[in-house]
């Protein structure tokens, strides 16, 4: 691997190793953990993998999360969708993440990312797809660190 | 900037916005804050920032912080290092650190990291001092969030 690879693989992986383990944390909660507030009155554990998923990263692949875990406080939603319709969605999404991430070049993270408008990007060049995929991660850490205040 | 150089300072971008949003939320935090649960049961915030300052990157400058914030759980140290203990070796930790990362060139980043022996590196060359860097981005991000649940 030429010193370009290295360092965008390096980074990619912190968001790999991010997902993996949230990911777990998520995929082994009960139902019953899913519905527990990170802390009293806080956010229940199944809003923050409802938020994760409505806005994680590349194209919007599921819009109708967003009034129940984006727009809407925790709690407050009518008919919000349930866990296995938010497990499915964020499956969905990180498999999609996977396969475009596999193929991009050190040089395609240092692209321009679309929220970014060309006029800042030639300004602030630190403002690439790498730096969006690396505060995705840090989101991902966030929120990891109030899911694991959850008592077993 | 060559695509090298921009990949690395990206990447030590994490690291610095993580740094500077959780030293505003500590540096901004009252004596009464400090002294708080992120929630009820859990560590203070105070345990936080001194845990944060003493498990920091580099070499070890405040060994003395770990016994009551790190090897100790929280509320059980014997005469624990004051609040200005802690801002001045936090300040002192991350202003040497500044330094260090200000010197270090791509391929510096790239090199392995201490905790890593050199039979490992061969195998995994992405075990390697941006890996450390990110993911010590991340465990500020970690308890970052749990800071967050402070209610002001």
């Amino acid at each position: 691997m030429t010193n370009e690879e290295l360092l965008a693989a390096t980074a990619v992986n912190l968001w790999k190793l991010s997902l993996s383990r949230i990911d777990k944390l998520f995929l082994n909660a009960s139902p019953k953990e899913l519905e527990q507030e990170i802390a009293p009155g806080k956010n229940r554990l199944i809003y923050l993998w409802g938020h994760l998923t409505a806005v994680s990263l590349g194209p919007r692949l599921h819009p109708e999360l967003d009034a129940a875990f984006v727009t809407a406080p925790d709690k407050t939603a009518v008919d919000p969708p349930s866990h296995d319709d938010v497990r499915r969605a964020w499956n969905e999404v990180n498999a999609k993440l996977a396969e475009g991430f596999a193929k991009m070049s050190p040089a395609d993270w240092l692209k321009r990312h679309n929220a970014v408008s060309d006029e800042d990007f030639a300004k602030e060049p630190l403002r690439n797809r790498l730096a969006i995929l690396l505060s995705r991660a840090s989101h991902l850490a966030y929120h990891y660190g109030q899911a694991a205040l959850i008592s077993k």
